[in-house]
């Protein structure tokens, strides 16, 4: 089988996870890594053999690269030609820039959450628009709090038509080991509605939505209640259903010991997963309520890891490696070890 | 004018805030606080001088408050013997034991929040059934949560008739000072429905209520997102004359300054509000979203002082001081300084 | 008595409780406080009855303050033409552009802190260097960290003459309600040696001083460790006479509840102080231990009111209110209501 | 080679952790892990296939596990009888009790810090004291904290002979995922001396020390400083070449990214170790500071993996594997894959 090969712009925190994710999948090839400085991050994949060619953004660096021992396998240019299509999880405004590049050698990419969506012609989720994907050039991916809402509602919108949702979005508002952005005894609300809710609604137009979003001072994961509505009544049988069949889409309680965002946090290292990642989103099964016809629940999104599927997704459907949405997702599933 | 009796059990975080609260007061005579040991506050009494009289539960700790030269005026029996009232703000579960005291004594109670419900035969909220604590002898408050999330949803039912509510509550999880509880990076969940709803129902039984709560590591109030449905569609316009119109709601925006729950106590501060408390609760203006026919927005309580005032209107209520719900809810408001 | 006339520049966390301090000292006439926008704490200001006149620094938001209908007392230059001395808290590297102003002028001015050391002529602390500020035209105050760092060392040092300390800092990142800056679930070291070890020795030259800074995400002030030396041998029950003495420093234990920062706060608050401020610092008497001949000891520093003492002792040694320190520093302990 | 037959008590983050490394031991054979109930940690085990048979501690939860599926491999009597040397981390308080089964089958057993120290004939640490556990029957481990402190200590003993030590310990409060424990917004202090410099003067005689301990609300580690004096003068290049040869010992600096504890955590994540954990503790090249004679410096302690190293020492001196230190902990170096 000819592999499809892929590079990937920025070593951060999603561009890292990226690189381990395609680097599993058996029909893709990870060309290498593009960065520019030599991080944290840089630094432990040199310590750790170098799995991934690592390519400069610029020479700004470059001393200090020699400095360190660290291989440089080439330019961002020499990445981009010798790629089919660049994951791009640089800063955001820097992918709008990178474009340029992309442009130039004919490779298509796919853009996350944080660069704007004019930089893309498609925005895109895996499971709730796959085929507006296909054979895109580029794509922007739904940011890590929308990709999890979306796969919950999507999940009950093939079931039950859904026809409304309202949001709270709990948010983490760093990532652990980020001393960039913080909050200190503080919870910090946003202007509603949230862009999540937008979001959602430009994925999924049948639907309206909106939604309150509260940071709050923690590392590990975003927690967000749904209020969902259908032209049925919803059960909570009728949602546990649904999301217990989903591979995505992890069902828990608080009995098994899942008491909020840090227990998935630690669940996932004590199954020894790399860098105590999920991929997956949880539900509390003893968090679903009814209200009225509604359903109500409350959810977990690894904000870390969750668009790494998705975004794998996004390769399948911009190089037509694969036209149906299920087959494509179950494909990305199986490389990545996501069972159900 | 005769002034009413009224003694505090427990002089803690509520205990002390009614002790003040009583205090100003212009018909009530606040005949002294009981307390057991000389914790921080009774020290931080002491030395402001004494301004109310301390009675002791029991002697366990005489010696102590002895040797420290703190003056204690007499025993539990001889305050409840000598009041018309007493506010019970003793830590849960003992509320139901100082009952018998206060039977005893043929003593009228008010207990908070944390005392179970059978300890009282009136579940009360000073604005959504005042009637119903009339005459009473032992009322309990709603907590500090229901008690403003009634505020606002009953600010809504007097004008439109509400009909559903669905809260996300993300609750901050200890006091400031409190070294007791604690949360550190991590968001817990409660089972739902939280038991915040299921006390809506009871005072406002005409209305539909469920709801999620997130414990947050913040201490400076709960923020608290509300979903409402009436028979008629809600408009931002409708609820925000609504708010504004009601004493003991503040409304606020971001714009203003007003980033997040630690704000209101920055604000409280540099008013100079004795503690940083504030009586009201806030409603962010540009939280306010319409959801189909429901509308959604984001509230804030906080947590130390909100029940105040209603507390105090248990007293004109239980005491057959006052008849009218309106009248009493404004002398409290009155003597309280919460104008509008 | 002619009262010598003040003025604030900055009305934020240090420029609000200068304006209250300044206030409260019956020999000084506070003339009024300067800032820019109708922030949050500008807004409380309104609200309260403007017991300060407001001073804009200039025009940008004269807009919004008519609009709010809060009332605007001059410009800068016409508070400043109107003082003995400027007080000044602007935020860092605002000082020293200010400081044309006052030279133009020919008005005094006490900078903060985070102001350049070169704004000033001294260095300054009410204890420590007292008779360096007599007269002078321009102080800078030593930090929050410092300054309570030198209150203890000197209350050390003229008991039993230090010629070493080593210094833990381990800060609070933020204030309560600040989100511009903060800190999630990490601590983070500064290079060292600290600054503040630096300004110690500036202050103190004949000590040799070190120290290093943890910032902690925490809001309630800081906690300090430090290693004194002396050319005798120190005992817990020395220093302990040293503090016990000291008017701007309190003695406490765990066993009366002191458990750390926040009790402080907690206390401060139950004892009814404005915005729950002290003015003191705190030292735990069961944190004292003997490392050889040398001491080490726990303190708190409550960073937002702590350099205001120093800073009014500034004004009475700039304007030669008074020659002597200990008349100095007990005349604003005795207007401050800082007693022992 | 015949390999000696190793057990664990309790299946929590010691451990798990304590399981992991056994398991890497080419000497050494893991029979099984000895917990109670199905917690979030057996269910990960579970979920990922049962590397490590499970034993249980009694029947109180058997019929659960059998609910769940989960293989029980006998009792703990069972696992007992079968190994030659248990390694206990059961919560503080139960390993006394488990020792009456580990005498009764003539077991030798190695017990964690939280456990009481006459639990144990020998207080050990793998590199200060190696040979007072040479054939020992029980052992009881430094706690994470004072192993780390030891470990850096000690490296400098060797080279200079250190007299005296002052600790300042800021101190992670809870682990990752912890709920039982926590402190919101508050450094807490303990009354001094620490018992980690009471442990310190245990393990090493000679040497005078104290130390003063603050809890923080964070997860990823403790950060201590350290002031040590010698009977010689100490510079930053000594002990640069101290730290810089030890094999559990990382040098790092502020400017390679390491700003704190929580870098430590995201750097290992980022190498890919099982669970993010480190075996070494970190110290801050850039917090080397001197202070007359004396040294101080900034140290980093992955509390959840430190004391993994220094347990598997004490199984090759308790059952005589390995008669010299410097071959003992280079061989568990070596199989734990700490190189440098």
């Amino acid at each position: 089988m000819k592999k499809v090969k892929v590079g990937i712009a920025g070593y951060g925190t999603i561009g890292q996870r990226l690189a381990d994710g395609v680097a599993l999948q058996e029909d893709m090839e990870l060309v290498g890594v593009a960065d520019l400085a030599p991080t944290l991050s840089i630094r432990a994949l040199f310590e750790k053999g170098m799995p991934y060619d690592l390519y400069l953004v610029n020479d700004s660096h470059l001393e200090e690269f020699k400095a360190l021992g660290i291989p440089v396998a080439g330019s961002f240019e020499d990445l981009v030609s010798n790629v089919d299509i660049m994951l791009d999880a640089a800063p955001g405004g820097i992918g709008i820039k990178n474009k340029e590049v992309y442009k130039k050698h004919g490779v298509k990419a796919i853009f996350q959450g944080g660069e704007k969506s004019d930089v893309a012609d498609v925005f895109f989720h895996g499971y709730a628009n796959y085929s507006a994907g296909l054979g895109a050039d580029y794509l922007k991916l739904t940011s890590c709090n929308t990709t999890g809402i979306i796969r919950a509602v999507d999940a009950l919108d093939r079931d039950f038509g859904i026809t409304r949702v309202a949001l709270t979005i709990v948010r983490r508002v760093a990532d652990p080991g980020d001393y960039h952005r913080g909050l200190t005894n503080a919870l910090e609300l946003e202007k509603a509605p949230s862009h999540q809710a937008l979001d959602l609604m430009e994925i999924m137009p049948h639907i309206s939505a909106t939604g309150i979003l509260i940071h709050t001072p923690v590392t590990h994961g975003h927690m967000i209640t749904v209020l969902a509505s259908s032209t049925q009544k919803l059960t909570k049988d009728d949602v546990l259903k649904s999301f217990n069949k989903h591979p995505r889409i992890r069902v828990v309680s608080k009995d098994e010991g899942f008491l909020g965002n840090a227990s998935f946090f630690k669940y996932a290292r004590d199954l020894g997963k790399p860098r105590g990642d999920l991929y997956e989103i949880g539900v509390w099964s003893d968090s679903i309520v009814e209200s009225g016809n509604d359903i109500m629940f409350a959810m977990y999104i690894p904000q870390e890891s969750i668009t790494i599927p998705e975004t794998i997704d996004g390769i399948r459907a911009a190089l037509l490696m694969e036209e149906n949405q299920a087959e494509a997702t179950s494909l990305t599933n199986s490389y990545l070890k996501i069972t159900k």
